[in-house]
């Protein structure tokens, strides 16, 4: 088996046995099914696992790979697998064993004086939240548009990215429980020390730092990990503001770029361009285009006008007190001034907009408001925390299929996605320098540039790359794939370099890294046997 | 020689010769006025160095490394080795061979649009200033009160903190060069892409983050990091107010812990007690006391009186615009009523306040307000980013020798400091059980317990402990010493754990450390022959 480093020296028939020796009959399954379950992607084409194990406990994660070490055998961590668009629960190379850990769903802490959760792998976004509700806890999560099954550790060992204050999810985590391939487990930051107060509090203990090895790797599995939550704050405002066109869009990010460094804007800032926004409402109108060019810029604007969009679209928050939001609101406005007008959304607002509307839908200027806020709706419970389906909506952009209900998996309805995560200088040139890039890509692939630039700090933005096509189509599948090769060749070219990358190019970039050797050594060290998903995130030759 | 793991194949003068050769002859010493240079530490007693090298560029440190590969002699780098109270310069275990990289002086590239500097590792902390005054650009740096002689790289590597919103160190740096051991060299995130747009402005690249690894170690040599730095902000505003007892400490942390928490407040807040501040201004009273017991309760007031401080005193800032920090101090007022009251200082309150002070001194409220003031003055140099000689006074508390002149290094004056560095969470119940811990063991050895709590993360303060002594008192030498094993002890047990710590503890703190054989598998991998700083943050039998 090319690739994968590992010499089986048992058949694979034997380590399923043996799992299921193990861990019981309902926690393996390598039927046809299976293997067509895990190995579903948004992408064009993928490698295929020979099945999975779900284990239920770290117990069950340490016999699992003391057996896979003994039958020299791959297996695959994920924690839920809803990593769309960049290889979902799919492994880097055929034939490894999907190692599932969404059973392990406990939440074992959470501690709402000092902001933190304790959580196993398998917990969902929808879950913590709901936990959060059900027990009256004041604090806030940090959600991602993944939606409500998303997990939230599988995320966090991507180093995704929230919309809250503590959008940085790796940042702002902590305390990881981390089983070695020997089957050997150790927990990072202070968390091994019997007596530790503090564990949950702080990343590092004494000596070098390591959990960051443990994100985007291979080198162990996680299989605990402590998230901090924010204070459910006095004050919380949302603002929103349409952007007209790319110029307008490089002078709000260098305006922006002071308040992002000082933190007086405290949280992730959203700007979405239009298609990004309309995909999530509507599909590509394929009774009236044959989708072999992209939308033509006509029926683009009208899509625009009709949702009341700009060319980009900003969407965040303030978090904190009544004083402190005031504030922060009133340097957002004087830095955007002479450029766009942000609009500031409160719960407040929103009640007293929808009396109002309904008493004044017929004034020009109310309807207009009721277009920003309706899109604006679901987008700000997000920035509270409360992960929502709605966001999944635009995966289906180009699907053929029509969808009556919000879907809660893309790969249910066969969604075409592939992503791209480059990152950005948070500069007006750069913006316009990346969107020079990567737009006449689109179009000579004849697909719509659904993109998001996110400030991620006061430094950088990553820009969310979205090639949407119908996976249905032969033909679309490989334009998409091509489209994606070109992209990330000439962002790479250009320097605008991924944060993350999907199971087709790991290998490819990390060859090109000369961080790459010291990490095999690594996990030449800590997995001799190449035991815990080889090729992830790993040059492989 | 036992401890150091290193078998010495040739001699060591083989060693200083091949040294010389490579490097030149003044970039050796092992001279007995070297060695003694290079081992003096604050600290009661501590190991022996056998010499220094100091190179001069990345290729010299690569020089060394393959020597000292090739002799089998242990490297200990430093920066400038003004770890006071932790080691200083001095190595780990006796005979290794000092490398120090404060020639390595190169300030490589500042950016104002996007806030970073890219420097070597002997930089200063006043270099950097006079760099970013000299050239007028707007940016401030972090400092911490280590003065102006401090280099910033090497408190990186320590993970420490300073003042300002950039206080944490670590998480505001990035694109580490790394020389291992072998020689070769790394470069963190997307440092070593030659296209990279983003290599200063991101931490990770594809792959497990490694520069963690780097800090706190001995796994390589740092030669070259990017920090980042804020845009000088349109408004600032430093805050000072007084806290009158333990129980009205705990009662502001408690108020405080959501606005940090949330970013209200955005940098990192320093609650000081009274003998830390007195300690800067004055020295101990041994005219009238001997020095076996603590300061009399009855003289700790009048001084405390005749300075104008709380028993504890809290200092930090507001940095952003004129809204956001107008929002920020009443936010902060608010969450203070009750407890006590800020008084908030700028620039042109100074001003303001120097010459209503001319006019009206003879007014009791303007009189204590100067005290006030004039105790702010330098700390509000510091948050502004100017590194200050002034705040190393404190060391010399216990000194008997009076001093006239500002020291540039306490070690010069011979001061005796040993610092401990327990975490505490950020709670008024936890303050009040870490104080209940470690002031009878102050007291019981006959010192003035120096406590400040830093509020670095909404979640966690660290607490700076330092034990002042008479270094040329071999009685209170010895006392400091048994002092300092009762603080680790204690503190150790009742899990207020250290963030980092002092050469004399490092092997001991991570024997009972789970990840340390974890960290000693990396070790062995990256660094085979136990050459750059044996013992290090590291286990040693």
């Amino acid at each position: 088996m090319a690739g994968t480093g590992t010499a089986s020296n048992t058949s694979t028939v034997d380590f399923f046995r043996e799992l299921r020796d193990r861990l019981g009959q309902n926690a393996v399954d390598d039927s046809r099914s299976a293997v067509e379950t895990y190995g579903r992607t948004a992408m064009p084409s993928a490698p295929r696992p020979s099945g999975v194990v779900r284990p239920q406990s770290r117990d069950e994660v340490i016999d699992c790979l003391k057996l896979a070490n003994e039958h020299r055998k791959p297996l695959y961590p994920i924690s839920g697998g809803k990593n769309w668009g960049l290889g979902s629960a799919c492994p880097t190379t055929d034939g490894q064993v999907v190692m599932d850990l969404s059973g392990m769903t406990r939440i074992l802490e959470v501690n709402e004086q000092l902001g933190y959760a304790v959580i196993e792998p398998g917990v969902t976004q929808g879950q913590l939240f709901q936990y959060l509700q059900d027990n009256q806890i004041d604090l806030w999560m940090d959600a991602t548009g993944a939606g409500p099954d998303a997990t939230i550790v599988g995320n966090l060992m991507e180093r995704g990215y929230g919309h809250s204050p503590n959008g940085d999810r790796f940042h702002n985590s902590c305390a990881f429980e981390v089983v070695l391939a020997d089957g050997s487990v150790i927990e990072t930051g202070w968390a091994h020390h019997p007596n530790s107060q503090v564990s949950n509090l702080f990343k590092t203990g004494i000596g070098p730092s390591i959990d960051g090895l443990f994100t985007q790797s291979n080198l162990g599995v996680v299989t605990r990990a402590t998230i901090w939550l924010i204070p459910k704050p006095q004050a919380f405002k949302a603002y929103v503001f349409r952007i007209k066109s790319d110029e307008e869009l490089a002078a709000v990010v260098d305006a922006l770029r002071p308040l992002r460094s000082l933190g007086v804007i405290n949280s992730v800032v959203h700007l979405a361009n239009d298609y990004r926004v309309i995909s999530g409402h509507h599909q590509f109108p394929y009774d009236r285009f044959s989708g072999e060019d992209p939308l033509p810029e006509a029926a683009r604007a009208e899509l625009r006008k009709a949702m009341g969009l700009g060319h980009w679209n900003a969407l965040g928050a303030f978090y904190g007190t009544k004083d402190s939001v005031q504030g922060s609101c009133r340097a957002m406005r004087k830095a955007l001034r002479g450029i766009t007008k942000p609009i500031f959304i409160d719960d407040a607002k929103l009640q007293w907009f929808d009396r109002a509307y309904r008493i004044a839908k017929w004034i020009p200027a109310v309807q207009r408001l009721n277009d920003s806020v309706t899109s604006a709706r679901s987008a700000i419970a997000l920035l509270k925390g409360k992960p929502v389906h709605d966001h999944l909506a635009g995966s289906g952009w180009r699907s053929r299929k029509a969808w009556q209900d919000q879907p809660t998996d893309p790969l249910d309805r066969g969604d075409g996605i592939i992503w791209l995560t480059p990152l950005v200088p948070l500069t007006g040139d750069a913006c316009q320098q990346f969107l020079s890039c990567v737009e006449p890509i689109f179009a000579e692939f004849g697909f719509e540039p659904l993109l998001t630039f996110v400030m991620i700090s006061g430094r950088v933005m990553c820009c969310p790359t979205t090639i949407c096509y119908d996976r249905s189509s032969d033909v679309e599948s490989l334009r998409a794939k091509e489209c994606y090769r070109r992209l990330l060749s000439v962002c790479t070219e250009q320097g605008f370099l991924p944060y993350r990358c999907g199971i087709q190019s790991m290998s490819t970039l990390l060859q090109t890294n000369t961080n790459g050797s010291t990490i095999s050594k690594l996990k030449h060290t800590l997995d001799p046997l190449q035991i815990i998903a080889p090729g992830r995130y790993q040059s492989i030759h």
